[in-house]
């Protein structure tokens, strides 16, 4: 079972491993700089669907069917698979897992659902009884934009701190295994709400609450930036990024050296013309099931801090006044059995 | 550790308690028959909010409290919390919670939410590790009308079939002690699509997914309905309980003498003008962490099998002439540290 580190932070007593994982992308997304890291992209982002909405199920469904392949298990030999997604009441899980039957528990955490799904997969496999377990999340630049901003036609004006959310899905297939990486710890985030109001502006809302969890890690495993060789954030972007560096100096904390951040990962800022970086549930999915964990197999990254962020708004709760509450998940995943911190 | 009794049933080995519940509701919700078992009754419906979405995460919020104050524990004592609910991006539960300061899962599982929350509660609290776990969700009439169905003053007609949202919460703390009820086993629900459009009739899309999950769980754990003295369903109302009893029916199960349905029972079907019950996520919560645990906690009932229901369809997804896909999760509660079955 889990042993405790702190409130928040459990270190697994027996790791499971990644058994497999696959990242879909859309068009935008399967140009450079990160095409090579999609198992499929999709030129066509409708999937061939009538809807945006069907077409970001497929995705999600489409994602799940390639981690499973790669790890050459059945749906029916999966016990438990957890989802979410951005889009109001999470249609595009629901849609898009539904005909493969597996037991569904439903999340909701914005885009930190990728490592939502991770941490709570870690939790529930350490002592192995319900294994494997898949995680996958999703998200699609048409379906957002008409429920959160809007419509496509309109042709919105996007100010320099908005991001492009990512059409794109990521999913991991979670269980025993004797092969790396191991998700050998993970910190459950607690919602963060500085004040931020601007929508426009998600970086800023996010990376209080990446600091926090990232700081909480640190503080309840002893460890510091200089034992990891890459710590990955989705989706601050580049305004976030540079407050997430700014909140962790405050702390005398420095992770610039080996911190990637999925929103500035997955699109390239000169050329693709995203302003601010990538988000959306599929950003920090699709990096990190894609080109994070292929880092891990190939072995050029060995002790990496994955933790996705998300922000918890809604169009009604901004149009009400409200600042955006976020949060971020972490999981610690690992070449290597042994820990670099003592007690897992 | 759980004991895994089939794919998606496990048996907790050390089974965590519901340290204490609370009900929270409005006024309609506080008339007979069920005021009684209502911790608090809220006659302004608006909880001296200026929105019903704020007010329906002061709703929640105050569920939390009440929970808290009940089993002596201050929020920083509490491991985790575990709320969704029915609005878009489920903004109650994170605006309800986030002044709590508590490590957070966001969950989205419609109206199944309570049980979903429960059964998470039960696989993570089994082996002690995280403890106590607060488990949450709501619902709010105003809110859920404006969101799913038509403004207020427009005054829509509604249909025989449909039901009424409760404006309501429910909380439960989970956590090891020597105190019944225990949480002794859980099901995890299968989406279930049977092909339903009609969103006046949820209780009709439902039933599969209560019939679905409660068949699973008597087939996993070899045991039948006489040996348990209550079946809570939420929320099936009027239609959809006929069409739970008709669906157990075809495999040879009778449950209609413990069964009970949180929407059938929330309200007066007589004098309340409900149509056919109450629904929400507030509805099964109420009703569970109110009326249900209190049977228990005074030895009324000993064996009980709760299960929400929830249905995972959004306004977009029926306006896409997509049908309504359902889920159920199963948590089995009770007063005797002996289970009604062999292995856990």
């Amino acid at each position: 079972m889990p042993i405790p580190l702190g409130r928040s932070t459990f270190a697994m007593n027996r790791p499971p491993s990644v058994l497999a994982s696959a990242a879909v992308g859309g068009k935008k997304e399967g140009e450079d700089p990160m095409a090579q890291w999609f198992d499929e992209i999709h030129n066509d982002t409708t999937f061939g669907e009538k809807t945006w909405e069907k077409a970001e199920s497929r995705f999600q469904q489409r994602a799940c069917q390639l981690a499973l392949k790669k790890a050459k298990i059945a749906p029916e030999q999966v016990k438990l698979l957890l989802a979410g997604d951005l889009l109001n009441q999470c249609i595009s899980s629901s849609y898009g897992v539904k005909e493969l039957m597996i037991p569904f528990f439903g999340l909701y955490g914005a885009c930190s659902t990728m490592t939502e799904a991770l941490a709570l997969a870690s939790l529930l496999g350490d002592n192995g009884v319900i294994d494997p377990i898949l995680a996958v999340t999703s998200s699609h630049f048409c379906s957002a934009e008409r429920q959160f901003r809007y419509p496509l036609e309109y042709g919105g004006q996007r100010p320099p701190t908005a991001q492009w959310t990512a059409t794109a899905s990521g999913a991991a297939l979670v269980g025993k295994s004797s092969k790396p990486p191991y998700l050998k710890a993970v910190t459950i985030g607690t919602i963060q709400d500085l004040g931020v109001h601007d929508i426009n502006n998600m970086g800023a809302a996010m990376a209080p609450a990446a600091a926090a969890t990232l700081l909480t890690y640190f503080a309840d495993t002893g460890t510091q930036p200089h034992q990891y060789d890459g710590i990955f954030t989705g989706d601050l972007g580049q305004v976030g990024s540079k407050l997430f560096y700014q909140l962790l100096a405050q702390q005398q904390v420095n992770v610039t050296s080996i911190h990637q951040d999925c929103g500035c990962l997955i699109f390239d800022a000169k050329t693709q013309d995203v302003h601010a970086g990538g988000s959306g549930c599929g950003c920090a999915a699709s990096m990190g099931c894609g080109y994070l964990m292929r880092q891990l197999e190939m072995g050029k990254l060995h002790h990496v801090l994955f933790l996705a962020t998300g922000a918890l708004m809604s169009t009604v709760s901004c149009q009400q006044g409200c600042s955006i509450p976020c949060i971020s998940h972490l999981v610690y995943l690992s070449t290597d059995p042994t820990p670099v911190f003592q007690g897992g």
